[in-house]
C-alpha cells in the first residue's frame, strides 16, 4: 500500500512565520503617501491597523514567533496534510508526482484563517472591539467572522454584491459565526453611496468593498480594518503553509521542481511559495508559478506601477503589478481572484524574475477542476481550479519533454459553496470573456502621471 | 502547547473491518420473508445486491480484510483525525475531556463514503455496471456518486422531489461527480408513473424513492441497488471509525468513559461504537449512547418489532426498533435522522441493554451546534448537532456529579450545505414539533399482526 498523505503531529507545527523581507536581494519600493508622494510611516497607518500589526508589516526580522494563543487555534485544523494526488496523476498519465497542501480542511474551507486568526488576536491584544473588512467570494469574510468569534471581537463584512448574490451560503456562514455581512456597494458609507449614485446596478468589486470597509473602520475609534491579502503581514502569516510543506517533504526525502499557487491578491500563492523563494535565493533550483485568471491578468498583462490598493483611492500608493484601480474585471466565479493589483511582495518577486505568472481562462480552469473532483474526490474552489489548470499544463510539458517532475501546489480551498458554478459549467452555460487590449489600456489611464517605481 | 489532534499516518490505517456479529452474546433475529414468514436466504437478495456484499451481510467472521483498492481510496481522507475540543470544553466549564472523530474531512463532508467506496468496489468486482439508490437530504446520494465515479460505475440517484427542488446543492454535488440525479416520483419506473398518474404534483417521499431505486435496479441485470445505512454490511464498513479511534486513544494513553453518536438508520453511531461494544462485551466499563431526534424517537419510544425497512413494503421484515413503516416524521432539518426504523444490529444491542438512547429536540440541537461552531469553528451538520446536544448533557451531568469524564463522539459531518437551517434557527424561524403519544400509536398500527421477534 502506497502512502497518500504526509501528516505532521500537532507538536511538529512550525512555531514561527517566515518573513521574506529579511532575505530579498534587492529592496522593495516603499508605499507612498498619495498626498506628499513620500514613503508612509507607521503613524500614517495607525487609524487603519493596530500598531502591533503595523510593526509586522514593516518588519525585516526573518523569523517571527507565532503567539501561543494563535497556535492553539491553528491546531484546530493545522498542520494541513500534504497529499499525493495519485488518482489525478493516473488520469494525466505524465511523468509527474503531484503533491498538494489541502487548505480546504479549515472550518471555512480555505487558507484564509491562517491570517484571520492572528489578525483577530493582535487586534484583541491591542484593545480593539470590532473589525471591518471586505470580501470577494466570501472566503475571507467567513474566515475573519470565525476568527473574530474565537477572540470575542465584533465583525462587519462588506461583500462584493455579485458574490453576495451568487453565493448566499457564504454570507449565511458569516452569520453562523455571528458576523454582519453587507452587500457592497452599500449606502452605509460615502464611498458606497457615491458609486451607487453613478451606477445603481454596479456589481461591486474588491476595490470598492475595500474602500467601504476602510471608511467604516476609520470612522469608529474602537474599530480597525482587516485585509485578507496583499499586505506584507498577511503574506507573513500565510507562510506557515510552505513551512509545513517543507517539513513534510523532508519526511519523504523529496523536493519539488515546481511550486504553484493561484494568485488574486497573492496571499495563498505567497503562503506556499515564499519559503521556497528563500531556498531559491540560496541557490536551490525550483520554479515558482502563479496562476491567474485571463479576465484579470494583473501579473501577465499589467505594468509594474504605483497604484492605489482600492477603487476609492484611500490606501497608500503601492508598488505593484496592476491593471489600474478603475479596472472592473468580469464577474467570473473565482471572485477571490478579481483584484486589479497584486501583493507588493509578489509583484517585487515577479519584477525581479524570481517567480513567473501564467493566465488561464475560466473554461479551462473548470475543465481541470472537474477532472480533479472526478479523480481525487474533493471539489475545488473556482480559484483553486486556476492552479489545477496550471498543474495540468506542467504535466503536459513534462510529458512533451520526457522529464520527470515533482509538483507541489496549494489546494487553496474547497468549492462546496460554489456548486452552482460547476452546474453552469457542466451544462455549457459558462461563458468565456476575452479581455481586449483596449480594455486594459482604458483601465490603466487611471494611474497615468503617478510616481514611477 | 497542548495537543489538539491525534493523527495516524497512512500506514497506520486499520486493514480490517470489525464485524460485531462474531461477538454478540445472544443471536440476532433473522430477517423474514414477508410472504412466507421464513428467514430470507442469500438467494432472495441476489437480484438486489451483489453476492459478495450479501456474504458480508450474513458473515459472522470477526475481522474482514479491507481490499487494497478500497484502502487506496480511503487514504484520500482517512485516517480521520481524533480531535480534542478544548475550546468547547472551556465553554462548558465541566470536568470533561471531549474528543471527536472528524468525519467531515471526507470529500462529500460526512462518514457516508466509508461504505459508499467499498460498496462501489464490490459491485465493480462482481461485474455490475451501474448502481441505483435513493437519497433524502442528499448526503448518501453524493457519497455514492463520488464512489461510483472512482470505480467507473454509473450511478443513478432518486432524490425525493421536494428536497431536489429545495436543496439544490446536494444534487449539484452529485452532478459534479457525474451521477444522474432524478427527482422522485419520476416516469422512469412503474412505481413512479403510477404515483404521477394519480398525483402529477406529488412532492415525493423516501418510501417512494426507495421503491423507484429498487425497481430501477432489479429491472436491469447489469445494475444493483445500494443502501447507505441500516444493513449489517454498511455498519461493518463504518467500523473503521471506531477502530481508528481506539488506535488514536492508545497513543495518548486514554480511554473513553462514554462513546456517543447520533442515530438515524444507525450507521455512523455503529461506526464509532461497535469496536467499543466489543470491549464492553469483554468487560470494559464504557457507556455507549445513541442520540436521536425527539420528532423521530425510534429507540426511545418505538417497540422492538418486525417491520419493513421501507414505506413501500418491498424489503424483508427486519427485527428492529420501529415507529412503523407508515410513520412520517416532521420535516426537520436533520433529514438523515428521519427514518422510522433502526439498524437491526443497533436495535439488538439496545434490546440487550448494551447501549442506551436519548432523544433531543431540534431547537436544543441547533443551540448546541451554534455553541460548537462559535468555539470550535467547524459548523456541524444538523444530524451531528444531536450528538453535540448529548455531549452537552453529559458534561452537565459530570459537573453535577463532580466526576471527571472522558467523552468520545462521532462528529459525523459538516453543515456547510445546511446553512439555511442555521439561518432559520438564528432568526427564530425554526419551529419545535412536540410528538404526541397518539401519533406514535397511530403509526404503529401499520405493523399490527406482524410476527413478533
Amino acid at each position: 500500500m502506497e502512502f497518500s498523505k504526509v501528516v505532521l503531529a500537532d507538536n511538529e507545527i512550525p512555531r514561527q512565520w517566515y518573513n521574506i523581507q529579511a532575505d530579498l536581494p534587492t529592496p522593495m519600493r516603499p508605499p507612498l503617501h498619495p498626498g506628499t508622494g513620500k514613503p508612509v510611516g507607521p503613524d500614517d497607518l495607525a487609524p487603519v491597523f493596530p500598531m502591533n500589526l503595523i510593526e509586522q508589516e514593516v518588519s525585516t526580522q526573518r523569523w517571527i514567533d507565532i503567539p501561543e494563543e494563535v497556535l492553539e487555534k491553528y491546531l484546530i485544523w493545522r498542520p494541513s496534510p500534504l497529499c499525493r494526488a495519485r488518482n489525478f496523476e493516473k488520469l494525466l498519465n505524465a511523468p509527474v508526482k503531484i503533491y498538494y497542501k489541502n487548505e480546504g480542511v479549515s472550518p471555512p474551507g480555505s487558507h484564509k484563517p491562517n491570517t484571520a486568526v492572528p489578525q483577530a488576536y493582535y487586534n484583541k491584544v491591542f484593545g480593539i472591539k470590532r473589525l471591518s473588512t471586505e470580501t470577494g467570494a466570501g472566503q475571507w469574510g467567513s474566515a475573519l467572522s470565525m476568527a473574530c468569534q474565537m477572540f470575542g471581537l465584533e465583525c462587519r463584512v462588506f461583500m462584493v454584491k455579485v458574490s453576495y448574490e451568487q453565493k448566499p451560503y457564504r454570507r449565511l456562514m458569516m452569520g453562523a459565526w455571528g458576523a454582519e455581512c453587507i452587500p457592497s456597494p452599500s449606502n452605509r458609507t460615502q464611498a458606497g453611496r457615491k458609486i451607487l449614485e453613478a451606477d445603481p446596478d454596479c456589481p461591486g468589486s474588491l476595490g470598492i468593498a475595500i474602500s467601504e470597509a476602510i471608511e467604516d473602520a476609520v470612522m469608529d475609534p474602537q474599530a480597525r480594518y482587516s485585509l485578507g491579502s496583499v499586505l506584507n503581514h498577511v503574506l507573513l502569516h500565510q507562510s506557515i503553509i510552505g513551512l509545513e510543506a517543507q517539513k513534510q517533504f523532508e519526511k519523504i526525502g523529496e523536493y519539488p521542481d515546481v511550486v504553484l499557487g493561484c494568485a488574486g491578491g497573492g496571499s495563498n500563492f505567497a503562503g506556499i511559495s515564499l519559503p521556497y523563494v528563500r531556498d531559491k535565493i540560496h541557490g536551490k533550483n525550483v520554479s515558482i508559478v502563479a496562476a491567474e485568471p485571463a479576465s484579470c491578468p494583473t501579473l501577465t498583462r499589467g505594468p509594474f506601477a504605483y497604484d492605489f490598493g482600492d477603487t476609492a483611492m484611500t490606501t497608500p500608493l503601492l508598488a505593484m503589478y496592476t491593471l489600474g484601480h478603475d479596472f472592473l474585471p468580469e464577474p467570473i466565479h473565482a471572485g477571490g481572484l478579481r483584484y486589479h493589483g497584486m501583493a507588493p511582495i509578489v509583484s517585487h518577486l515577479a519584477k525581479e524574475g524570481m517567480i513567473e505568472a501564467r493566465a488561464f481562462n475560466q473554461l479551462e480552469t473548470f475543465s481541470a477542476g472537474v477532472k480533479w473532483a472526478r479523480s481525487e474526490g474533493f471539489i475545488p474552489a473556482p480559484e483553486t481550479n486556476h492552479v489545477i489548470a496550471a498543474v495540468v499544463q506542467e504535466a503536459e510539458r513534462a510529458k512533451q519533454e520526457g522529464k520527470e517532475k515533482v509538483i507541489l501546489f496549494n489546494w487553496s480551498g474547497h468549492g462546496i459553496i460554489d456548486l452552482p458554478a460547476y452546474d453552469a459549467f457542466l451544462s455549457g452555460k459558462l461563458v468565456q470573456h476575452e479581455l481586449g487590449d483596449e480594455e486594459i489600456k482604458r483601465a490603466l489611464k487611471s494611474i497615468e502621471g503617478y510616481p514611477k517605481p
